[in-house]
Order: structure tokens, then C-alpha cells, then sequence
């Protein structure tokens, strides 16, 4: 009885070994196609996790930062925050008689999202002091989680979460297998972000960074809330990024991976860093089972960042022929 | 041959499983008192680590903050950020001969830091801007490294990262232990600590929030620096610890630690949320030891905190009663 046991324990230990190598061989990466975005990704990480290696990083400091929109999830036809943001706007029109004769809020409300946005970046910022300011940080964070829950991608019929990249999913895992810590550095709003990005991108809200509106804490009573205010604390774009990035992981990452010339200065930043260094960007191809565009977009517009990518060697990901699927769901066809 | 590879690794196994269980029965705590303080820290983390305790709290809620100043070092005759502005402000007065003229820096220069601080916070945001800004991050982090290794305090002759308390450092890795994630929210300057915090509390840079200046990404030629600007950024103190603590960490932590009115807010915050919730505040009773001070302190003021703790029941430690060692050279002895 005694040997028996024993026997179990050691083959149970083999097992378990057995397991750790199959693990390792297999495919990190199945959704990317085999070519050198897929290469120069598994060289990297390889390269700083071999402990002998001359390139090997310490586990504190294998830092990787994430754009969001179009690099995560898609950003077509506009930034999702927006769907979200005017869906708000419909909800709240009843309390604001005053929005039929201004703007942007007229234009929504007649559903001319051409003539709303025309407005430019004032536009977009007065839609999203409408909708995110004047309430606590505990409501606005069910808000989102209840939109997400049922609101559909007008041209996929998709929920926005199911139109997350399927091999960014696997490279977030893959990062986080080799003991990564993966953050998000987006242009979008970080308590929109927040309340999903655990669930969906396995990335706590602790390591979200994003444009916020300014807070204020409050007694109500005896119950302390941290309220939105209608003014603008931070723009997490461009120069915005690597500042950011100073301020809430003050370590400059190792890795970095974006889509659009709003990701440019936190690859520069990344990859100026001593040491072996990182940055891919998504090149959005493919016309029929996503969006194309790149240089003459204005959501996501990809032009002095292309042009430094290959004149400095980055990764760049062909969408069309580096990915095997797009979305989550189609994994199974 | 067999046999007896298969008892060692048995052996191997049950050795293993003693420690775990002798490790577990070991005092987490050697430097705490028996008494309440104590009794109360080891029962909330018991209680919110244990399976099947209606209080359990998973793990990635396991969020702890720590102010700094005079909760996990000393903080008189006054903080010791002010101490490093000042030997700063010495070193760069050849190359300011207006200051001879100029308050706060005239009086400094004379030694008379009275004068140099009778201008209050005005004066020491004064100080904080004409030394932490004009440079680069990693310039500004080397002069603090630099400093750290070899300046003293006035009275103790101590380093200033040996004046850090014992009974916390063993209070911070009891949580890590117990899977809690432990960040630092304090009033001081978040570039000042976290050069170093990592090393002295186990606190990773990513895991520090404090008061900052704006930051500005900038090209020198090819090369992308941050330069800090000679402007308040944030200030964390007061209600700006919950509105930090939203901002940087997005969660309510389940537990708070403060020695001063500075932190009431952040302790308050805290205990509002829902399910098992713990706020402590270090009380300065022992001046032999270290210092004796509270509601009429112009630094670290305990005052409406006091009222509050005891009214709440929050947790008070009397450093002169509950901690058997303040520092960790101390420890020895």
C-alpha cells in the first residue's frame, strides 16, 4: 500500500513535468500566421527571459504598454467611448430641452453624427463632459458595465467587447506566461475602461492608464463619493503617453505595441531605454474582415508612425497577413 | 537504488510541508507588542484570507495603502524631502547669486531654516520647484539616489532610510504575504520615492503615488527625455489621497494606514466600502524613541483623526506601548 503511494506521488511529479515541456512547445501564438511579425515577437520575449541570455530583463522590470483603440479593439467607424457617449446623450436629451438648438448635441439627436462631430476635438470633448461628469465614480463605472451588456457595433451587430483582436488576446497571455506585467496606455477614457479590461484583456484596472476628467471627493452625510467634474484632467495621447507613463508606472516599459502617430512618442520612448527593446505597430489591411486605413484616416491615422517604423526596424503587424482571425468568435469557424 | 530515491523525494515532500506549517505558526509580527493594535491586524487578515470566513475577500481586492511620512518613516524635525530640497538648494547657490536676496533660499543659506519656513506651504512649494524641476527624471532620480547614500539625520546620525520603522516593514510583508498588494499614497513628492522604495519597503515604483509637478516629453535630438517643469501637478494630501487612489489604482482599497489629519480622507475612504474594511493610524507617544506629537503639531498633525479613530473604533497604535523596536538597527540590540 505504502509503495503503491509512492509510486503515484513520482509518477504524478512526471506528469506534471510532462505537462510544463508540452506547455512550452506548444503554439503561443495560434491566431498569427507564421512570418516575421510573429517571429520577431517570440525572439524578443525569448531573448529576455533566457537567464543566460545577454539580452535576459529582470521579471520587475518587463514592463509592456498596450494602446487601446485599434490596437486592442477595433475603432471603426469612430471610437467606441463615442457610441457610448451619444447613446448617453439620447438617454439624458428629456432632462435637457436645451440640447435641440446646440451643438454637437442637436446634430446627435437628429442622428447626424457627420455634422455632430464637425466640431472637431472641442466637439468630442463637450460630448464627453456631458456624459461622464456629475455623477460618482461608482455610478459611471455601472453605467458602462450595463451599455456594454446589451449595446451592439452598428456594422458587426457585435458587442463592442467581442470586437477585441483574438491575437492580441493571445500576446497579452503570452507576455503574461513570461511573466510581463501588461498595461494599458490608451487615449480613452481610463474610467471607461476600467470596469471591463479585467474581465475582457485579463489587465486590472490598476494597471489602466488613460484621459481622465477631473474628480473631487465629497461627504455625503456620513458617505464619502469621488465625483466627476466637467473639465479635463489629462490627455492620455501623444506626448501625453510617455508622460503618462512616467506618471503612473515610473519605469519606462520594455515593450510597447500601437496602431496610430498617438502611439508614436511612447514607442520612441520605449525603445530610446537601454537594453533590448520592443515596439510593433497593428497596420490596419484588411478591407473585408476589418477596417483599412492608415495615412488619411482621421480615427487612428498612421503616417509619421509607419514612416519611423520601418526606418528604425519595428514590427509591424499586417493585419490581412499576419492574422488568422480577427474577433474572438471566429475562432471556432 | 530505487526504493530509497523515491523515500528521499518522499521525505523531500513532508520536509517541505513542515516548513509551510512551521512558517505559518511563526510570529508575523516579532516587533509588535502583544495588545490590541496587533490582535487587530492579525485578525482582519485572517479573517479576509480564509476560504470560508463570510469576510473573505479575493485576492485582487486585496488592496493596501500606506502613507509615508511618519507612518512607515520618521518625519521630524521635518520631512525629510524638505532636507534633500535644502541641501540641493546649497549646492546650486553659486549658480543663483539672487537668492542671497531672495526668501526662502536667503535664509537658508544663512542656516536659518525657522525664517526659510516661516513662509508655510507657499515657501516649501518655493523650495520643491527650484529643486525638483528643470531636469530630466532619470537625472532628478540619480540626485536622490546620490543623496540617500550619504546624508544623515541631524539627530539620530542615522541615514534617512534607516529611519524607516521596523514594526511596518514586518506589517508590510505580513500582507504580502497574505497576497495583499501594497502601495505607498502620501503628500510626499512620488519622484522623490520611488527611486528608492522598492529596495527599502518592497514597494515596486508602479505601486507609488504621491504629489507631483508637470512633466513634459521632449526630443534632444534624437533622444526623448521627460523634464519636470516648475509646476504643481497634484497635490496628494488631504481629499486628494481618494481622488489619487482613484485615479492611480481605480479600486477602494480594503485597508488604510495613516499617522496624520493628512490621511483622514484616505482612511475614510476606506472604511466606506462595503465588506471587512481596516484603517490604523500610528500614534507618536514615544519620545524617547522617537518623537511625541499629535493635535498640535504643525507637522504631521494628529488631530480630527484622533477624535475620529476613536469614535470609529479604527485601529491606534501608541508606538510607545505597542512597538518593541522603532528602527531596524534596533533589531540587534
Amino acid at each position: 500500500m505504502k509503495q503503491s503511494w509512492l509510486v503515484q506521488i513520482t509518477l504524478g511529479i512526471c506528469l506534471l513535468f510532462t505537462g510544463i515541456v508540452n506547455a512550452q512547445s506548444e503554439d503561443p501564438l495560434p491566431s498569427w500566421n507564421e512570418g516575421k511579425a510573429k517571429q520577431s515577437i517570440i525572439k524578443f520575449v525569448t531573448a529576455v527571459t533566457t537567464p543566460d541570455s545577454a539580452d535576459f530583463v529582470a521579471i520587475p522590470e518587463r514592463i509592456a504598454t498596450f494602446d487601446n483603440d485599434g490596437t486592442l479593439w477595433a475603432e471603426k467607424p469612430m471610437y467606441f467611448q463615442l457610441f457610448f457617449a451619444i447613446d448617453r446623450i439620447k438617454q439624458l436629451a428629456p432632462q435637457h430641452p436645451e440640447w435641440k438648438e446646440q451643438e454637437p448635441y442637436a446634430s446627435i439627436l437628429k442622428g447626424d453624427m457627420k455634422a455632430a462631430l464637425a466640431g472637431g476635438e472641442k466637439a468630442i470633448l463637450d460630448l464627453i463632459m456631458a456624459t461622464h461628469a456629475g455623477m460618482t465614480t461608482e455610478e459611471f463605472s455601472q453605467q458602462v458595465t450595463a451599455w456594454l451588456a446589451h449595446a451592439k457595433h452598428p456594422k458587426t451587430q457585435l458587442k463592442f467587447t467581442d470586437m477585441v483582436y483574438q491575437p492580441m488576446l493571445e500576446l497579452l497571455a503570452y507576455l503574461r506566461a513570461n511573466d510581463f506585467k501588461t498595461y494599458i496606455v490608451s487615449g480613452g477614457g481610463i474610467a471607461f475602461m476600467r470596469p471591463w479590461t479585467e474581465q475582457v484583456y485579463g489587465i486590472p484596472p490598476e494597471q489602466v492608464v488613460g484621459s481622465s476628467i477631473k474628480t473631487q471627493f465629497e461627504m455625503r452625510g456620513d458617505t464619502p463619493v469621488i465625483v466627476g467634474l466637467p473639465e479635463l484632467n489629462f490627455l492620455d495621447d501623444k506626448e501625453g503617453k510617455p508622460v503618462a507613463i512616467n506618471q503612473y508606472i515610473g519605469r519606462r516599459p520594455i515593450a510597447s505595441f500601437g496602431n496610430s502617430d498617438g502611439d508614436l512618442q511612447m514607442l520612441q520612448w520605449t525603445t530610446a531605454g537601454k537594453g533590448p527593446r520592443f515596439a510593433l505597430y497593428v497596420h490596419h489591411t484588411d478591407a473585408a474582415r476589418e477596417w483599412a486605413y492608415d495615412r488619411d484616416s482621421s480615427v487612428g491615422r498612421l503616417d509619421k508612425g509607419l514612416d519611423e517604423a520601418k526606418q528604425k526596424g519595428w514590427t509591424l503587424v499586417d493585419m490581412k497577413q499576419d492574422w488568422r482571425v480577427i474577433y474572438p468568435s471566429q475562432m471556432a469557424q
